[in-house]
């Protein structure tokens, strides 16, 4: 039944799906129920309230939608906007790119915003398009919090700075895929209308969960917005949180009683610890890769992703033969470099469910796998570089002390 | 972690979600995995060579679309049509509604066909519009295979015949979401453009797979079909199929590999063996209705169906407190009645992974039911008279003789 | 992977191993841990205080031993016996046949008291024997509660009565393998010294914990009792208690945490409601034995086994044959005819976490294969006997009122 | 459900119970079965032929026993041997210690040969004490294979060769519990007469599982061996398995399915390879203890266990303050010293389904750890030396080339 076996663990490295935990595991263990049975409504419940502090909001309404992440961008936008409107979108890496190909193709007018590869989000032509536009032409503005391709961050807090200053009406849409429960996301505090991720990301589940999001301005959106929507329509779900019942076709047993499972973990660690986790496991790495001589494609600091570090190589290495290497002799899943930096970066995904030793034993793996390609790593120096500052910072474990 | 826990094992006798085979739940009882390994797409290409034959097709193409039933019809349209597109679609129960309502909101123009509740597609009156239809404004003729909601199964073979007799070239969409992998279903014979079915039904997975199968002419009509799709795009799959890494966006590790072991136990009972089961199951719980005193809501045999069945209550019952009553006091879940038929008729589901054992433990408890709501049935009729048949008809199972 | 498959879920119906809850295969889906971390040890510390209450003991010490019932009754004998000793041991079927073999075996002298296979335990003269024993040479009663060979419970309160009326010291011994969980047993009211039972009995968990609970005058008994013992030695266990280890030797993680589920899951039910729904299980299969028109091999009344029913087939049928077609054709497992009663009974297992449809479900089953084999039964007519009671007494599921 | 949970896997690095490789967990995932089946002992025959396998037997028959390492060794003594009879015994450590108060206990006359803890068993005296037995007194020779204790590993060829030196026709004796299926073994080859594990250590299940293995002289000793025996008599095995039912009692259905699964592993992976594996982690272990600056307690290259290392830690540090605080900090579970070297030393297990870059991130977790409690290592230097030994000697994983 499994394919390609291999003795041990497979050490799981890629930026999602990742490593979902045991107890997570075993709460999808289970045969279907009747999704109409009281169960799973008063289940369902607990989630829509629960799963609302992890977007950090009181004031959005989440939907919990059978699809996965390209799913979710979908719902984001066909229930907001109308074919023709215009909204700015930044081009930073292939996730961004492939969000703003499904804009195009629901018919938006995409003002496209691109940067190199490597940086953030250019917001000072934002600032320039908002102050232009005295029309408020501009319906939306689509930022990707965090781009997995390229490991870069985007400042959020600074996009809704500067709608706030020019008195801007677009809505605000967020992809968190790979930030959103790993990354400081604040949904009401930094006004995001609509905020969406996977449940395979951060949340350490399988795929099949898009999780969206939406202020009371987005819902008010809903109203006028004339993109052609069912599967996706946020209105066939309110009607059925009024009745109580909640789902308008079948969801996931399994991955509705994996979510609780999961909520109730996070909130057992506490969300600003894991947080804090996903600060340490992104800073032990970049020590690493630091300490290895290689450049990391995140040109600065600012711009560094906690949840997915993408590592240049030398010209003279072809990237994707490490990822392959790492599958074929360490079980070592990680992640390839995509579209323009194909061949150029690999990346180690650190999200999720995760603690410092899995990552230390993937930074040894990498460190052999970089010698087998030829590149001169001392062996033992990201370790090492990423032991010194984790052995001062990982905090006990809370449960066993 | 259980909502409203229950001594012993709850009967499922829901038209889906049904229960799932103990194989199958071992299979997607595992991690996350990288499905940019080679290990997903050595196994995702077994998938699609085998998923085609519960379609009964050889020159169909299939796509497992993360998603549930209502993205699977959406699917099928979208990739089809083009919105303003004259489809003719019968209307006979809540699904088939649904389906309509689907197909109005994505703008085509539709020909509705109703049926009173009960009866199976009015063919008749698809000939007229067949025979009138000299110019082919008709793009698309779209039928559920077998309505859930009532337990009519329509007669796939004649909608061809006619669609032949009269050379028109309409595609034929077929709705086969309690039908497939339960009922005679022959996508090649009987000249079906586009089927679909969901993972909850017959194949007994959890929810979160639409699979939908095209012929090569509905492959042709997506060239032209203008409707707005992205995540449900077939081109993109068919992209990724070509690059042999086979998924466009992450599919559900775990799904896969149940999809994978569902598949196995298909081949191993054998699909024409599960349709006999299937026609066991459901002439048993016919006959146990008739031994009653009670009407199927399935006005004429030629329409009963082997996969559900929808049984009229005496006015003077509430048919929903047959529902709640089996639940709160025998852990047996049946399915309610839906829109027209609410409180008149609830609903035996008899398909998917499920054998007559269960099946009488079932109409035992039924017969319980009807008696705590004050219907006159005689206690162990049913289950006589589904015995006197099945005693009859069940095989040896075959690896056990 | 699975030997044999049949189509929908196999009947369990054999007298142990029992069905497993859902929560509790979840539970015991994990991987190892280190037994000398805090975690086992504090865990083991409720599941040590929580058995107690399934043997109604205060004063009771628990023993979890990794082993099976044969296992169980060599360690009450074993701690508290020396070779020689005289004890007066009940012959009334297959399994107090063994323990007495064992007993033999141990080097004890036993006194055996044989009924008739079919009939209880011969009290009168165990009262003789009493009677007669001024010098106390009898150092122990040992007698099966249940005897599942035979589905004969004994009357273990009259027992009690015996002794304290001869004031007689002997130590009582009581093998509640079938019983414990599932039928009424007193550990403190009726002074049992030690009781025993098997993980994957009432309990409803895998085989691998042989439980053992000891009265202080049993742990008192210890101290003279000769009996070579090592793996079985309490000792061992009490050293461990002490230091706050508990396990003198490696247990099995998963059964603890299934354990600790299935204790759940008792509680919740609530193990006077647990007693009555076997009690309805019971009285249900012995009126459908009725209907059918055969014989209980339980000669009286007072000696009917609410956990296994032991039916007697007319000569011109083999039993065996019974259950193997239950097998072949049914998915059903039924309980063999053992040693004096091979191929004259079949029994039916009605104990653990098993509802009233299941039962329903079985008893239709074995009508079909009683006509199969030639018996002129009337279908569904044991259903409707049993029908008939059970809808009159089955509870509201409390949860779900 | 989980006590003390902690973000993250946890390492576990305890000598035994050890990691359960994911197939293995999911063959167990099951509910129960009766046992006396068709299917059951169909699946038996197959273990028992394969389990010879990992023994290196053609001529040995295994005994399942549902129990423990303590139990298999009561097994294998009380089997062959009666009270009274004169054993030599080797004590070497905490295993040897409690196995040799086993023999103790059961009545043996043993003849203990002490080495210091940290060195192998003292083969110079065994040869002075055969040559001094002209008259055979001398019954069996007991020998752990591996003492997990010290991490000591005793050359079993040399007792075998002393033993046909002096043409002595005691029984040889082996506790392989923490080598077997791990370390070269080879029942037939080295006269081995009884050989015994436990199913929780390298064949990497769950505990349960006794597994003893008898030769056809330790078979032919069962007949004279007057020790009391019923639980762990080897007879009632051979009584099932001519009878071709195999189980005198109920087995763990579960940890059977979970054997054919581990087994399987096995066999995939060559049980070689597997050897070869170990090889690699004990050897880049001790390169790690090395260049920590730290000292093995296992005294000379020759008795180096490669399942097992046990090191010294300076005077002024606790080893169990170094266990404690991986488990509070790190998630990580190291084996304590235990008995004459408690406080002393600290164990890293390297068995069982295990990779390299598990071990390294364990050793990474070491190194933190020995930094945390005040030893002066030199982060990442363990983690370097086992890297650059492990880059060199890793091959690729076969099924992935």
């Amino acid at each position: 039944m499994d394919y390609f076996y291999g003795p041990g663990r497979n050490h799981l490295f890629v930026p999602g799906p990742v490593n979902i935990p045991e107890p997570v595991i075993r709460a999808m263990n289970r045969n279907n129920e009747d999704y109409r049975s009281p169960a799973i409504p008063a289940m369902t419940k607990t989630l829509l309230e629960d799963v609302k502090k992890i977007f950090k909001t009181t004031t959005g309404t989440p939907f919990m939608i059978p699809t996965t992440g390209t799913g979710a961008w979908e719902s984001a936008l066909t229930n907001t906007l109308s074919p023709g409107d215009r909204i700015v979108s930044f081009l930073i890496g292939q996730f961004s790119l492939l969000w703003i190909d499904q804009q195009q193709r629901l018919k938006f007018n995409v003002d496209v915003v691109e940067s190199e590869w490597g940086q953030g989000a250019n917001l000072d032509v934002l600032a320039e398009k908002l102050a232009a536009d005295r029309t408020h032409t501009i319906k939306a503005i689509c930022i990707v919090h965090n781009e997995t391709a390229t490991g870069v961050t985007n400042n959020l807090a600074t996009v809704r700075k500067l709608l706030d200053h020019y008195g801007h009406p677009a809505l605000l849409l967020v992809d968190g895929v790979s930030s959103i429960c790993a990354l400081d996301f604040r949904m009401d505090e930094w006004g995001v209308d609509v905020a969406l991720t996977g449940s395979q990301k951060a949340l350490s589940l399988p795929t099949g969960i898009g999780i969206v999001c939406a202020s009371p301005k987005a819902l008010e959106a809903t109203k006028t917005a004339k993109s052609v929507r069912v599967f996706f329509d946020w209105n066939d779900y309110l009607k059925f949180y009024k009745l109580g019942t909640f789902w308008p076709y079948t969801p996931s047993i399994q991955l509705l009683y994996g979510l609780r499972a999961a909520l109730d973990l996070i909130f057992e660690e506490g969300l600003d610890n894991i947080i804090e986790r996903h600060s340490r496991l992104g800073k032990a790495t970049r020590l690493a890769v630091e300490a290895w001589g290689l450049k990391n494609c995140t040109q600065k600091e600012e711009w560094f992703s906690d949840t997915v570090t993408a590592v240049l190589v030398p010209p003279y290495i072809d990237s994707s033969e490490i990822v392959k290497r790492g599958w074929k002799r360490y079980n070592l899943s990680l992640g390839l470099g995509l579209n323009k930096v194909a061949g150029k970066v690999f990346r180690i995904g650190h999200l999720g469910n995760l603690n410092e030793l899995q990552l230390l034993g993937c930074l040894a793996g990498v460190e052999m796998i970089l010698k087998d390609v030829g590149y001169p790593v001392k062996l033992g120096s990201g370790v090492a570089a990423a032991s010194a500052y984790l052995q001062n910072n990982i905090p006990m474990i809370p449960s066993r002390i």
